[in-house]
């Protein structure tokens, strides 16, 4: 199977939102007026973001979610992207297996593929993805205030809590495991909360490299500082709700786990209705888990309000 | 040096184009009303598509060139790009080169970079470009026409002359082996050729895979043949001007070299002065090397007419 071959078998799908898609040397789209575009790239290497083991449907919709996760954290709406992939072979199996697990996602938030690029090489997924946010209402990191509610979306930690699993630093019953390992490797982009969060939250990062760390951006790009309350946060483990995990690794989990693609978020307290409302309309749970503050430090606080003692890290690439 | 430290020292630099440029978790950008948006990406993988020993600085270059040269071939004027790197290191030397000669040619086109991604991993550059073209007249590979004559910009085949001297299949004189080097390394896009050729030009593609390849993609999608006048493209090879090139190799770097990142057109009969004018206001020298049949074939014929029997290939990345 040649290079064209494999993108007309596994890749080219009639098209709605391009006026013109795969086929040509570019891709022409006409974003709609009044609108501002929201444009994020993400690359996937093996061994790093994921594991040779990985099912290719699931790597297929892992590697556009963590794209559009990026959309959900400026509450833009996804309209098409492109991927480039570097493969090892041309693998029939491996390759109908990640495009329907790429589409399946795709379809469901209406992205469309408009163009990419094939080339042999060590595994590498590279996507970038569009999409529209009406004239000035992205919402950025910048945006947090002092006494601003503090507010991540869904679970955190299980996808580290996996990944300890794999590694064999810890033993976990089987459904524990399940569970754990399918938010690890199909990470659910709050792409709907987002948009409803337009208006509402003053700042927004999703959660890839872990709370503290993301939390950081918005707290640096802000200039301020954050107080997490941890018994508030206990519960973001999902699997902490079947299975007595050890307080510490809750910890590591929750607040340096990385591979969430939830969403952190700040708004004022006398929003607290509309984030409710907000998450309501787009059925995502949330976690209202601290406060912004105007001292520029980020603290974790115990159930008698004492700071915890973190040397906690999140994931840097080079580091 | 961390991931963050590594994008802050070699590629944030102040902003115009965006909105929101590095360091949210997207890009803002506002296109101009009345145009639309031209898209293309290009993966760039060790081994493959560079050698290792090449000058970083050149690698730079090339990464961003081969996506300019797809939108010089929609007529497109660059605006902002993405760029992904898989490192295996964070190699500071390395990065210093590479940012240099990559700012370098997005400087002399005016376009900016407004986010990507940086990952550990075997090396592999990603990058996403978009440009702009008035509503309606993006040059496709569709619009060619049976009697339109067929032209190529530039030089044709040098990259491939390095690439055998490369691979040790033959031997060149210095000069000629730097220049046809030079050529592979560090081509150039023809950004402005293109952008003055909307509305002359019924048919354009860029040169990435050899110039039967790419001219065989705007036949497909035009639904018609070509003959090319070999003669007349004989010349086309920049090396032939200072040494006595084999003429079988010669038609071997010429018609399916690759790398050329030339760009090959189509107008009509009726539009060789404003063909003309399009070559002289942008500087760049042009052939008229054939002509567009109705018959859906492509030959290539000799001094006499006669046609050269070919068994030439474009590149393939799977074949």
């Amino acid at each position: 199977m040649g290079e064209f071959d494999l993108i007309e078998r596994y890749f080219k799908r009639p098209g709605h939102q391009a006026d013109v898609g795969i086929g040509d040397d570019c891709a022409i789209w006409t974003p709609r007026a009044g609108h501002q575009l929201a444009i994020s790239t993400d690359m996937l290497v093996e061994g790093r973001h994921f594991l040779s083991t990985v099912d290719p449907a699931r790597l297929g919709h892992k590697s556009l979610a963590v794209n559009l996760s990026d959309l959900a954290a400026c509450g833009a709406t996804p309209k098409v992207f492109l991927l480039s992939l570097a493969l090892p072979r041309a693998d029939e199996a491996w390759l109908a297996g990640f495009s329907q697990g790429l589409f399946a996602l795709a379809d469901a938030h209406g992205c469309e593929l408009i163009g990419g690029d094939t080339t042999q090489g060590p595994l590498n997924i590279s996507i970038t993805v569009m999409g529209e946010v009406p004239a000035q209402q992205a919402i950025l990191r910048s945006g947090a205030k002092a006494g601003d509610d503090l507010y991540v979306s869904g679970h955190l930690g299980d996808a580290r809590l996996a990944l300890e699993a794999f590694r064999g630093q810890i033993s976990l019953p089987q459904a524990v495991w399940e569970a754990a390992r399918l938010r690890m490797e199909t990470p659910t982009p709050r792409v709907a909360l987002g948009q409803v969060l337009r208006g509402v939250a003053t700042a927004m990062a999703d959660i890839s490299d872990g709370l503290l760390g993301d939390l950081g951006h918005i707290l640096r790009a802000s200039q301020v500082g954050a107080r997490i309350d941890w018994p508030a946060s206990q519960g973001l483990l999902a699997a902490s709700a079947t299975w007595p995990c050890p307080e510490t690794l809750a910890m590591t989990c929750v607040l340096t786990g990385g591979d969430d693609y939830e969403l952190v978020f700040t708004a004022p307290a006398s929003a607290r209705l509309a984030v409710q409302a907000a998450a309501a309309a787009s059925g995502t749970r949330i976690t209202r888990m601290g406060q912004i503050t105007a001292e520029r430090q980020l603290t974790v606080l115990d159930a008698h309000g004492h700071a915890i003692a973190h040397h906690l890290r999140s994931f840097d690439h080079f580091a």
